[in-house]
């Protein structure tokens, strides 16, 4: 090609291509060491079929919006536009608006929780705040210690930074204290860098556990003995479905733990916001980290939900959710009792999930294509684990289906698992490769 | 500690600390390599003062909102929450709202691109495509190619990567093709792996050139022969002062360009919305580390400009921006030739900056102290290298105030500039240290 090329023209001439490049990804030889297991989940494509409306989806995340005030929230869009325009479609502050920062001190009280605005670092929806969190603290090779099994989307972000994760079990209870004092004293003994324990304290996603009131004290006095930072993620902790929310781990330790709070479950998603409270020093760098990755929270964003939680009332509001979750919670749980009684499954009280153990010898990843045949989806366990485990789990949600359709797709899971299981006793197991389906399965499955 | 401790009592006992922990930042031994670099900019504080409402600010690059129809904007945002409720709270596709992606393809177009909505991944912000584009490509040590000078934000994104910034010279027709080609050269010899060439081909940030017709094939040309990737970021290609937006180098190339693109200057910031364009694979790619960061990107912010798009007479505004803006450089020329005949200065044919080098003998780092005191504010030119250069220039903005504000302010410049040269020329140069000021200045800077 010479100067006299114009632009419009295609390129012609030799296309060399860089090392290891090919005809489908010229580029291919040169993405980052990070990039390497990184691939869409197998499971993804059946997920869009999953989401037409003929199939009962029992594998989403997404909550229920239907119940919101769409007038007034959209009156308030406007006034926003109309009487701050300038503020909030401008840039802002990289830590975020300063207002929304004194409201979020407010919805974090209900939970103990007492700091101060300068704690709060506003993000685009708390999965931000954990990739931060993720840049600052893990190298290649370090340790995040989390739940087995633990939300998808942290295990995506633990895997994108190249994190080792070694998972400590759950029980009905919460994360066994015995457990994570062996699983830390062995890995300082093997000389591995903790980063940090990431835990779900409340209505854990997928599990629908709650770690106990007895316990919390326990976990963070073996986690400050260990010199290891607690990342509490706590988007479900005010939907609880019985009594008074439970004190966060953060209102009795202001320094050793990072707590990642979000918008998207007590009032809605589609605005992107979430945010972190951290101790001091980590709050500057997670500032400076996110100014590097976005600039800023979006302005516009944040004034809405500023302007629902100072004109609305958003505490009916969550009431209102826990009583419609619980609700739902109720049906799929009488469902599970009456249709499927050779399973066994946790119950949440509060939260958006349920945690299935399939009968023996069933493979909830292979299941999953006949499932969706049988109109019903749900996320196999091992995507909520970074080795593999989980074949025999499922996560059911109730979020989002109304407890009729709960009931429906519990009674069609419970079809296709009788003739699973009807299978496996004449021919043996399936072969679905584990761990497969635990990269980015998307959205969907928040 | 003990179980008895209830929650909401202080932790007691021993409080070991990480490795090299410290009383001001307990977790000070466990941040990852990657924060190593990571401070506030040493004029960030300075930018507080330079907010204040009798300082000018030719610092900024918010662009002017006044001039937007906010009653429109306003009712448009009113109508997607009551009509579009439960998309736009909800959380959407990891990839974008396909809607907005076809209207981005009309953007697009005017500047001679042609692609299929499938290849567009919308971001919060061009500044989060920037992120996951590194993200893909950039292992620590890495090369990324960028101009002399660069745009502030991109240099602490490969900061935030650990690249190693190789700079190309400007001069007023954009990059040099020569000097890219020795320097790609330099480097195959070297061994070093270059993962892109950063560029922004039109009204540079900061130095207000743009990449000429004639230049734009053989940059391409050059970049492919090596093998190497172009990032063409492309916020203010649409702010040209006169005729036709010149093509875009992803018009004549799209397997060998990303092409970032931005609502922030033709539209407003405040939604954070922004894109990338990319080849097939790697766009793939880009799509699973956005859900990996943040899962989705807003649905309120994308439907909001999707409905500005569709609705509203969006090219007359960006015409009307661009007098706006000519109206302001004309300003900045005009006061600067009048008030600093012994500084140099780029004449932009659109976008937001002009790039002046000062008379010799100043630094516009340590000047800039005096300059705020005088209630003028810049940006010193190190804070866009990544080496340490840049001490002789400042980047100017005449986006933000108005024509008369922006003469009062190179009036003000000037007489810092005449006070600053006396000293010079009794006592000799002041001694910043270069470069310091390249980490993170804030959103202000954007």
């Amino acid at each position: 090609m010479t100067e006299e090329t114009r632009p419009g023209e295609p390129l012609s001439g030799p296309t060399p291509t860089p090392a290891a490049g090919t005809r489908l990804d010229r580029w291919l030889g040169a993405y980052a060491a990070r990039t390497h297991g990184m691939r869409a989940s197998e499971i993804r494509a059946l997920f869009a079929v999953a989401n037409r409306p003929e199939v009962v989806s029992l594998a989403g995340g997404m909550p229920y919006l239907e119940g919101l005030p769409l007038d007034v929230i959209g009156e308030l869009a406007q006034r926003v536009v109309q009487t701050r325009g300038t503020t909030a479609l401008q840039y802002g502050s990289g830590q975020g608006d300063e207002g929304l920062r004194e409201q979020i001190l407010e919805v974090m009280r209900l939970e103990g929780i007492e700091a101060h605005p300068d704690d709060v670092v506003v993000t685009t929806g708390s999965q931000q705040a954990l990739d931060l969190v993720t840049r600052l603290f893990v190298d290649p090779g370090d340790v995040v210690v989390a739940e087995a099994p633990s939300y998808v989307g942290a295990l995506g972000v633990f895997r994108a930074y190249e994190a080792d994760v070694v998972h400590v079990p759950l029980d009905a209870h919460g994360i066994v204290p015995e457990a994570l004092e062996t699983t830390l004293a062995d890995l300082a003994r093997e000389g591995r860098r903790v980063k940090f324990l990431y835990t779900i304290p409340n209505f854990h996603n997928p599990a629908g556990v709650t770690l106990s009131r007895e316990r919390r004290p326990r976990i963070l006095e073996i986690a400050q003995r260990h010199g290891v930072l607690v990342v509490e993620d706590n988007p479900y902790g005010l939907l609880g479905f019985e009594g008074d929310p439970l004190p966060a781990m953060r209102s009795v330790d202001d320094e050793g733990v990072i707590y990642l709070g979000s918008f998207s479950k007590t009032f809605a998603p589609g605005y992107r916001v979430g945010w972190a409270v951290a101790p001091h020093a980590v709050r500057e760098k997670l500032v400076l980290a996110s100014e590097s990755a976005i600039l800023c929270p979006s302005n516009a964003s944040q004034l809405a939900i500023s302007g629902y939680l100072a004109t609305c009332d958003w505490k009916g509001q969550v009431k209102a959710f826990r009583e419609l979750y619980r609700e739902r919670r109720d049906a799929m749980i009488g469902a599970l009792a009456e249709h499927l009684p050779d399973a066994t499954w946790t119950v949440p009280d509060g939260g958006f999930y349920t945690w299935v153990r399939l009968p023996d010898g069933l493979d909830a990843k292979a299941m999953l294509p006949r499932a969706v045949t049988a109109r019903v989806a749900y996320v196999p366990g091992t995507a909520f684990y970074a080795d593999g485990q989980g074949a025999d789990h499922v996560r059911l949600s109730f979020c989002f289906p109304t407890p009729d359709r709960i009931r429906e797709g519990v009674r069609r899971l419970a079809g296709v698992v009788s003739a699973e299981s009807e299978l496996v006793s004449l021919f043996g197991t399936g072969g679905a490769r584990p761990g497969d389906d635990m990269q980015s399965p998307g959205p969907d499955l928040a």
